[in-house]
This record gives structure tokens, C-alpha cells and sequence, in this order.
């Protein structure tokens, strides 16, 4: 098959399309035929050498695709012809891809093949930290207030508007006016243009949950911001990893602090999160409460082009890679 | 009535016994005749002016006690006469405590109404952060690992008590070989000694949940002894509050961090904690799983030697105080 591979390790725009040997599904796993692969931060972190995928992963760049079931063994799950979406951790920036049954879900109504190529991770992702872990569900979710930094990105956008849907009032952080008017226009409340306004002045005490993809940077002003039994929800740390913190209101305040990828969870784990993200989740894409905006699909021979798209910070929605039509 | 106040605010060993005008219930508040009063860490802390009352609450010592009801109009509750344990907001070294009506339980079965004066505070942190906050309930808690920090002091034998009859494997630290043969007697399994080993070392990747009193200084090391999912709740700060932090293994591991404490609650979340300790930590002291060990009873008039006692670091169990007989 055709895929990325990454010529260069010490340079990560070097991702060149070369002919690699096929996947060969192991215990539990079907073999996809990949037509759309989504591009996210963690692939940029991965061609920079920073997020190698879990033990026993493909080393081809990917977490994400959609596409139809060219085999499948394990006796359960979708038949061979089906259109799924594949959460994966690693493998999807190639014409075929080997992944657990469990992580595989069906396309969401009324979205295309091509659409659910880059939807799976953010909403796994998005439903995973704040339906699952900080418990923002259908029936508990109504009226709790969210901080979702960096709202216009991929995750942040969905997250937006799934909190918006469940009956959150949202805030979010962003660069720019633009942005910001985006995030207006999916649900937030609360604009705060980060280059201008410090968001723990703005919000201090404020937040029941924070989805934050900054880590050591905002660590201080996400404790100012939480109100009491607030949880902080940590999933990147694009401002560094090392901080000081002042542990003292943590305990008055009952704060927590949590930090969580999907990548590198178990498989049974993500099958957790994929079949709660597909009862949960997929009825708000189905009935139009959750649009997925794809900013632009590069052919996957231009995977370098599409890494310094979303290196450049200009992207609102997500990108993704057309592997095979 | 006679209480205990504090003539000197600088001068945390100025606790006389004198008059002072007695309490009068407010709205939802039953007044209980106090028979015994526990002595807690916190008491301390107020005593040297760090851990002040929540507003509203009396500015007397005293976070525990039990006693009689003497006056109840709430329409709810203890009648007249019926022997409670209270967890106060304050106001505990007095004769007389004005308590709302949901920090009131019943006596465990097989305890006294002078074992009851100590136990209540410390079954309520113990089962609000382990049973409530880390999710270690019947049925759910069997077979899980937990680092008790502490394990021979008030809160910690009561946990590791608790967490062994629920099924956890126990680890704890203590600074003398007596205290964790003590540890040992009441269900710990892994006994370290922090004067002569490092517990990050010894555990590295073994904790499911750590519970802290350290705070600061142990920080690192905690972070480094948890397993993957692993939460740490911090309690207590006797290593200070301020700390680096490196955020990194936080999320590959999804670790969380959570900080408490019971008597900044509100009223409503305290009722909670009490009603849902009767039920699941009462029968584990009725069946004689818990016991409580009582250290040594002071007068109530010898506050300040019972607080210096526990300031000592020499008391294994709880310390208490006489009110009335």
C-alpha cells in the first residue's frame, strides 16, 4: 500500500508517500480501506519526535480516518462493505489500516464518508474529558459553566458546541476577533481574545470545568478561574509542562486537576469511550446541534502541507487528508 | 455555658475554659449538649490563626463532637434526649453546639457516646474523599491499590481500617517502626518507613489512589507512585503548599489531583457526606471491621495539653475531650 513515512527524523516536514508493506489485523482487529484520514496536533507532535504512538502501534503518522471494512475476522462489529470511522493510534495516513474492533463506530447521520474522516478524535476526545471524566452528560450537564480554551481550534469547536447542546454556558479563550466570533456562532457565551484580556481576571471563580490545552502556562490562572468544586481537565500542554503551583486553594475550594490523552489509553478504554461517544454523541451530529467544519482536505501525498496548515494557527475546523476516492 | 476560647491570638497554647453566652440554633440548627469533643489537626491550625471558621460559623475550637439533643425544632431529625455524633463547622470545645440537623448521625453500633465524640470527622474525611471522591465503595473499591500517607495518625488508621474491610490493598507510610507495626495490626500490607526509605521509589506505578496530608513535599514523589487512572487526593498540608510541578506524566498516565477539605463545605454537601458515611462506614464499625482507638481524654479544660499532645507527633489514634458527663 501507499503511505506516509517521515524520511528525516530530525525534520518533521520530510513526510514523503512511498509504497510500505499492508497492515496484517491482529487478535480483535478489522482491516480498513482508509478514504479520508484526519490531521491533528498530536501528528505534528509525533513527526517532531515528542508523541511516538503507544507500544505496538503503527508508526505511520494517523489517529484518525474513515473508510469501508475490507476484512474483518473477530466475529463482531461491522461487516465487510460497511462505512466506519476508526479511531486509531497510529496507521492513518495510509491507503489501508488494521484497528480494533471496538474502536470503530458508524458514520454519524447525515455526515459524509469524507466528513467522518476527521470527527472521531475530537469528539471522542471532547466527550471522553468533559461527558466522561468531568461527568458533563445528558441530565447533570444543564446550566454547568465551561471554560473551553482555545475554542476554535478542532477539539475546542466541538466541545463548544457539544457543551451548548447539553445546556452549559460556555466561555472560551482565542487569538483574534474572527475566531472568537466563530466561537460566538457555536454556542459560547463568554469571548475572551487572550492577546488582550487575562481570562483568570475575567472568569476568577467562575468555572465548573476548564478544557485546557495549554498546561504549565495557564496552570495558575486556571485555579483562579475554577469556582468551587471546579475541575481543570488538562489535554496538551502547548505552554510547557513545568510550573509552579500553589496547592493552597486547591482545598478549600475542592479543586482537581486532571490531565488525559485517548492515544495512549488501552484498547478496552477506547472502546469505552467510542460506544459512550456513538450513544451519546452521534444524536447531537444527527440532529444538527454539532456541525463538523472540515477547513480544507489535502491529497494525502501533501501530508507536510496540511501539518504546516495547522502549525500556523490560522485553521478554524479541522483538516483532513483524501486518501482513495 | 463554659467553653474554651483563646485569650492570646498569638499564642496558639492560650486556651483557657471560661463563660461565654451560649449558642442559639439558626434556621435548620438543633442544639446538642456536648458530651465529648475530638481533637483534630485542624484545631490546631486555628489555634495558630491558619485555618479560620467558614463565615457564619463559631469562632470556638471544635470540629467534632458527640452529645444529646437538647432543643430541636427543625421538624427533622434527632428528637429530644437522642444521643448524636456532630461534625461542627465550630464550636466544639463548648458544653452546648448549635448544629444543623444533616451533620447529626446516630451512634455506630457498639460505641459509646464518649467514642463517638472522635470518630466522625475522621469517618467523614475518610469516606468523603476515598468512598465519595476516588469512587472506593462496595463493590467497586475490591482488589484496588492505596497509599494511606499518615497511616497511624487519626484519619489515617481509620482509613486503612476502612480500605482494608473494603477489599484495597494497602500501603502506607509512618515514621517509626511502632507506627507501622500499628499500621500492620489494623490491615496495611506495605509498610514503609519515610525516615529511612523514599515511598516514590519503593511504589513507583503501584497507587491507584494515594491519600496526603503532605501536600508540597511530596508532591513529586505522589505523582511518581501512582499507577495509570491513578488519584491522588490531597487532605492535609504539613509539607507546605508550594510546589513544581511537572504536568508531563500526568496525562499519558491520565493522573488526577484532587484537593479537600470537609469543613469549608457547605451545609447541604456536609448532610451528603453524613448521611452517605451512616450508611456505608456505620456497619463497618458496627461489624467490628473499624475500631476506634482512643488515645488518651483530657478534661476540657486541658485543651492546650491535648493540642500539644497532638502537636508531638506521639499519639497513635485519636485524642479527645471531656465536656460533661
Amino acid at each position: 500500500m501507499k503511505a506516509i513515512t517521515q524520511k528525516d527524523l530530525n525534520d518533521p516536514t520530510s513526510l514523503v508517500l512511498e509504497d510500505v508493506a499492508d497492515p496484517v489485523p491482529g487478535e480483535g482487529e478489522i482491516l480498513v480501506k482508509v478514504h479520508t484520514a484526519g490531521v491533528n496536533r498530536g501528528d505534528l507532535l509525533q513527526a517532531r519526535g515528542h508523541y511516538p504512538p503507544p507500544p505496538g502501534a503503527s508508526e505511520i503518522i494517523g489517529m484518525e480516518c474513515s473508510g469501508t471494512v475490507v476484512a474483518n475476522d473477530t466475529g463482531e462489529g461491522p461487516a465487510v462493505g460497511s462505512e466506519v470511522g476508526c479511531l486509531l493510534a497510529g496507521g492513518g495516513y495510509a491507503e489501508l489500516v488494521a484497528v480494533p474492533v471496538g474502536q470503530t463506530a458508524p458514520l454519524p447521520e447525515g455526515l459524509s464518508l469524507a466528513e467522518t474522516g476527521s470527527i472521531i478524535e475530537v469528539a471522542c476526545t471532547a466527550w471522553s474529558n468533559l461527558g466522561m471524566a468531568a461527568g458533563l452528560r445528558p441530565g447533570t450537564a444543564e446550566g454547568k459553566k465551561v471554560l473551553v480554551h482555545g475554542g476554535s481550534g478542532g477539539v475546542g469547536s466541538f466541545a463548544v458546541q457539544m457543551l451548548h447542546a447539553l445546556g452549559c454556558e460556555v466561555a472560551v479563550t482565542a487569538g483574534s476577533a474572527e475566531k472568537l466570533e466563530y466561537c460566538r456562532e457555536l454556542g459560547a457565551s463568554k469571548l475572551i481574545n487572550y492577546r488582550e484580556q487575562d481570562f483568570a481576571e475575567e472568569l476568577k471563580g467562575w468555572a465548573d470545568v476548564i478544557l485546557d490545552i495549554m498546561g504549565a502556562k495557564y496552570l495558575k490562572g486556571n485555579i483562579r478561574a475554577l469556582a468551587p468544586d471546579g475541575q481543570l481537565v488538562i489535554i496538551g500542554m502547548q505552554g510547557g509542562t513545568k510550573a509552579e503551583i500553589n496547592l493552597a486553594p486547591l482545598l478549600p475550594k475542592r479543586l482537581s486537576i486532571h490531565g488525559t490523552t485517548l492515544r495512549a489509553r488501552p484498547v478496552e478504554g477506547k472502546a469505552e469511550i467510542v460506544a459512550d461517544a456513538v450513544e451519546n454523541v452521534w444524536p447531537l451530529i444527527a440532529d444538527g446541534s454539532i456541525t463538523h467544519r472540515v477547513h480544507e482536505t489535502f491529497p494525502l501525498a501533501e501530508a507536510a502541507q496540511a501539518h504546516a496548515a495547522l502549525d500556523s494557527g490560522e485553521v478554524t475546523g479541522k483538516l483532513a487528508l483524501r486518501v482513495t476516492d
